[in-house]
């Protein structure tokens, strides 16, 4: 293989048909559509890591297991963490393998399971924010909370939800063997940001119930394997200004100086766009001749070709 | 890294205390033990690839799965195979990593989610005899047979349960990753057997519910990666004929010719020692030179110094 070594953020569209039940069927018909899209980005010969994010699935995955506590233990976070990026990332080669075969692509694809650091002293420990699973009655969390110690909290008026805290990635544990075989093939790996571990004094690494943000965690794959691009796709096509209000205005291109700008005015939605950005930005300023582009998953090809989303240039 | 090429196969008591509960806390714990020992086989500087078992896990998922189904559709037979390596590998390297990290051994592990081609006309699709998950009465067994189509047995007096086919491994879709990995780290791959897939005619690959043995699943991945050993470890030091008798002999070579003799005799249960015994006679007979080893977790090392286990040599 030769070509420009890209990584792509895969979001929960990506994953899932909008408004179908979640389930593996629904995915499985989702990766469908995402790996033709994929494959045809491998047939113009870019070298290609896939990030992809994990929010529905596990907290579907801490929701079963949570409901099977009388006769069973349920499974810790970070294990549930690990099962999600297992049960994606087989669906995701398994597609990708069928795609490439329908084009005589012959391109090794497998799914790395990946640890990911993060500092322990992270202040996000302090206030968890990531709201996963299934939404409770007030008093429901309130038991929630005192049986369990989970942390909830009033989610955009649907109900109570357990949060869990996003630290920041520090370290990508299984580096070297994402780099090896992204030489060679399409590897999947950091799957919803990777399984947040803590390096512990005495025990070394530990698992911890936290959820990285997918596209920092991307960001910094992308960062660490000295990645050409950095593509993150989402559901929209374009990053907006005043996104959802009658100002409403798409950028075609985003200097990184105008980007913080627009980041400290408050223009992007945090756990939405604002990763994103946040990503795009560091990943270009990181080193000269570097390119980040946000776009949606039709839209990936013509990203690539420069007609379509939104570019980032260092 | 240097060294011979080492498969190890790891059995149900190398992830599992025996006589606890079955939970991801005791998990990680008989692991820890597990990786000592494996921590200690790398210091030597074998290049090790680690096949491990999922019977157990893969139950438990299901049944976790079934139990959710009034609220949500359950993860189909491969998915919950997937998600199995991916909760097994992560404890796993995670373990190794921090029992590496002691003995300030550098080595990249890492888990590659395996899937395993089986044919579609394999005979053991036609008789199924791989128990699965939970245990019921008979007359639950026929509502689930009814309901669901799912083949059930009896199984050794203790209760009925699902039986899923149990077919022959004939091709590791990942497996130049796999070598790829081994050339340089550990790796931990066909987790469980791998995930079973057949190859369709029209849409390629697709997951099946079946489980594959993960002994006859090591030897494939030894043959292919042309490994100097296999090491198969279980609960009894050595194999033994006549065992669980007075006249019980433990074996400490077996001579593949013999080892064939003693197969027809139906000195070996079938689901316990027999595929081990058959695994290990099929990896030295495909080419001169080769070892395998079966012994106990605890003697892994002596056997490696032929001091302990059971021998075959070609």
């Amino acid at each position: 293989m030769s070509g420009k070594k890209i990584v792509i953020a895969l979001g929960g569209n990506a994953l899932q048909p909008a408004g179908e039940e979640l389930s593996a069927e629904t995915q499985l018909r989702a990766l469908e559509k995402t790996c033709r899209s994929l494959s045809e980005i491998c047939a113009l010969g870019y070298r290609i890591v896939i990030v992809h994010g994990n929010g529905p699935q596990i907290g579907r995955i801490v929701q079963v297991e949570e409901e099977a506590e009388p006769w069973t233990s349920p499974m810790p976070f970070d294990v549930c963490g690990a099962m999600s990026q297992g049960y994606i990332g087989y669906q995701l080669q398994q597609m990708l393998d069928n795609e490439n075969l329908l084009r005589g692509i012959d391109v090794p694809v497998s799914t790395v399971i990946t640890q990911v650091v993060v500092d322990r002293d992270d202040p996000a420990f302090l206030h968890p924010t990531k709201p996963i699973g299934a939404f409770y009655s007030p008093c429901a969390a309130r038991r929630l909370a005192a049986e369990k110690g989970y942390e909830m909290a009033e989610d955009s008026g649907r109900g109570w939800r357990r949060v869990v805290p996003s630290p920041r990635p520090i370290k990508i544990v299984e580096l070297d063997s994402i780099r090896e075989l992204s030489e060679k093939g399409v590897v999947i790996a950091c799957g919803g940001g990777g399984v947040p571990i803590i390096e512990g004094s005495a025990h070394g690494y530990r698992g911890i119930p936290a959820v990285i943000d997918k596209d920092h965690a991307a960001r910094l794959l992308a960062d660490e394997l000295d990645a050409d691009i950095l593509l993150i796709l989402t559901g929209v096509e374009q990053v907006c200004l005043d996104y959802n209000t009658e100002k409403q205005k798409a950028l075609s291109r985003l200097d990184p100086a105008q980007a913080e700008k627009y980041i400290e005015e408050g223009q992007f939605a945090p756990g939405s766009m604002l990763p994103k950005v946040r990503s795009a930005v560091d990943f270009v300023r990181n080193k000269p001749g570097r390119k980040a582009v946000i776009t949606s998953l039709d839209r990936a090809l013509d990203a690539l070709n420069g007609t379509a989303g939104t570019v980032f240039e260092g």
